[in-house]
């Protein structure tokens, strides 16, 4: 069986980082199926990637290899992990990024990626260990027999934490989709009886469907993957509240249960 | 023999939703070889995508699969397709471009998507249903015996039509490419002799390669594709003629064969 | 063994072509691997292509195929080409990269691409010749019984050549990055002892590492693939240091072993 191997990345798509990177992995595993998930993550702000891995790679099989570059520390010595999900192999530095997966993802496992036989010092490679050290160890661990986890174990405690939590009743804008959508971090498991928002430049009404409320109109609902989602009816939600990615608004849920990023 | 699957949605590359749909397919199908087409198809207008889907995915292998998500009508109560043509299936809500691709392309039948077994309903999956629902039947439909034809068939006149017809004598422009090359929605089947453009703030000619006009020039050609074209030679059209997508202009043609989008 | 195949182009990412070139070659080789190198190579420049090429195909393993279109000339008579090399074929027009190509990269043997059963003539593909003709040429290449080399041999004295050098003592600006980094043409074998920047707005300490800075400074190293590079340590040197893609800076350098582009 071909291993799947998805990339994550901040390296945009005009440079030859994500190349570079497909042509290692696909001399060491020319059977590989690379698939891009995104080349678009915010660099150097690595821990704004969670909501986006939890909505893409815990859709992929168990034995997938997920390599997740955003690194802004690379070349200094923090540590370089792969973690072990039911969803498969991650790579990637100990940014901050692993230890706000692990508050949101279950049944992870964290290890020190090893020694890499063949792979270039540090000091050959000061500025890309995602082509140098990460898919390297990610061809490591595809290569190893089956059941083999490879690395040291770390503790969760020991992962770099460097995500400033939002205060109660703010909620942070994670995203402003390619429509204009503002999604919220909030992540719903089940559905409050109402939703307030305090900041509103008008009343946002709490709907179940984007045709529940006319066309040009403001609502907001839970997505399809559990978040609050403030919408336009065939619109863009920017527009007519011009809300940016970080930013914290006030909100008030009455019931339901919901987890704050 | 693995599954080509192809994906053309209005998605953009920088959410997490082309990703979750990579994951799905591949969870279910991880051999499948997942081919992007675009994730830039307009929004909320899914007709716009007649011509790029008549240029690219009837280049494609019978046995493929198309997923092809412009889908402004999500949660409401458009009727999901599945389409059988002569380059494969073809998946994609009732929004009006199965109709008009049914002007278009030969030989599609229309069918309607089935009840999926294990699909979420409606009420859980209120904004994605490329993932939930259209990929989901893909999936079925690729899983089933050789010459299995899933779903209901549907006749072409109980298809939504919504698409707003060209006036003779006029022509739409369908894209602006990448390099500033006007297209227009005119195909060509038999060269016309003379083509004439009242509306150009200049006389362009009608010719048959780039190079029959000096660098700089504009052009009028019947591009590769069989679409009218007006370029700049090594230059942008557009910087010249500042039309958009969605512009009509007046158009003359004599003889010829062509069909107006 | 599937063939892998990677797409280089300047096409651009919205616009229907990268998926008429795929759906050419999946019809074709179905099992194939295809990979996405870029889409956004600067358009009529090919050479421009250059430090590109080398820091992504080079990678892949000899028995890949590559396709690099950056092709202002389509509908000319320039020759097409197919380039044997240690990272396999590459197919692309004689536009100038090709003979750039011989100077910088090891091995390469130049053919002219034979005449291509089935292909469209010239005349009925005026404009796209990226799928009708070196596609093409690539699927007869990689159909073809292993150690075959289609097409008539062409020596490196009769390539077009278009590129403009660099003078002494100056630096051209390859790349500016999705970070912001400033990529300088200048390919390090053996690193200098000392770098000066007459022309930079304030001092750029010569440094190994990102983290040799403080946050917000800027600097100059030798970066993974060989270029130096000017950065700005967790931010945009661009936006300290406003150089464009194609400027020419003045550079000093004492000592070491380099290659100007």
């Amino acid at each position: 069986m071909k291993p799947i191997i998805t990339l994550s990345t901040d390296f945009g798509t005009k440079d030859p980082y994500v190349g570079a990177i497909k042509g290692v992995l696909l001399s060491a595993i020319p059977d590989a199926s690379i698939i891009d998930l995104t080349h678009e993550l915010d660099v150097f702000k690595p821990c704004n990637a969670l909501p986006f891995l939890k909505d893409t790679i815990t859709w992929f099989p168990e034995d997938s290899f997920h390599l997740v570059i955003v690194d802004p520390g690379v070349g200094s010595d923090r540590i370089p992990l792969q973690i072990h999900s039911p969803f498969g192999w991650i790579f990637l530095p100990d940014n901050g990024l692993p230890a706000l997966m692990n508050e949101w993802f279950p049944n992870l496992s964290f290890r020190r990626i090893p020694y890499l036989e063949g792979q270039p010092e540090k000091e050959r490679s000061p500025t890309f260990q995602g082509r140098d050290l990460f898919a390297r160890a990610l061809i490591q661990q595809a290569k190893a027999k089956k059941g083999t986890h490879l690395g040291t174990p770390l503790y969760p405690d020991a992962l770099t934490r460097s995500f400033d939590p939002t205060p109660s009743g703010m909620c942070r804008i994670w995203n402003v989709d390619h429509f204009g959508n503002i999604l919220l971090g909030c992540h719903v498991s089940s559905p409050p009886e109402r939703i307030l928002l305090p900041d509103a430049p008008m009343i946002i009404p709490y709907v179940r469907f984007y045709q529940d409320v006319p066309v040009g109109n403001l609502g907001i609902l839970i997505n399809s993957s559990g978040w609050l989602e403030i919408f336009q009816r065939e619109g863009s939600a920017q527009k007519l509240w011009n809300l940016q990615k970080g930013d914290r608004i006030r909100i008030l849920l009455e019931g339901g249960e919901y987890k704050s990023l």
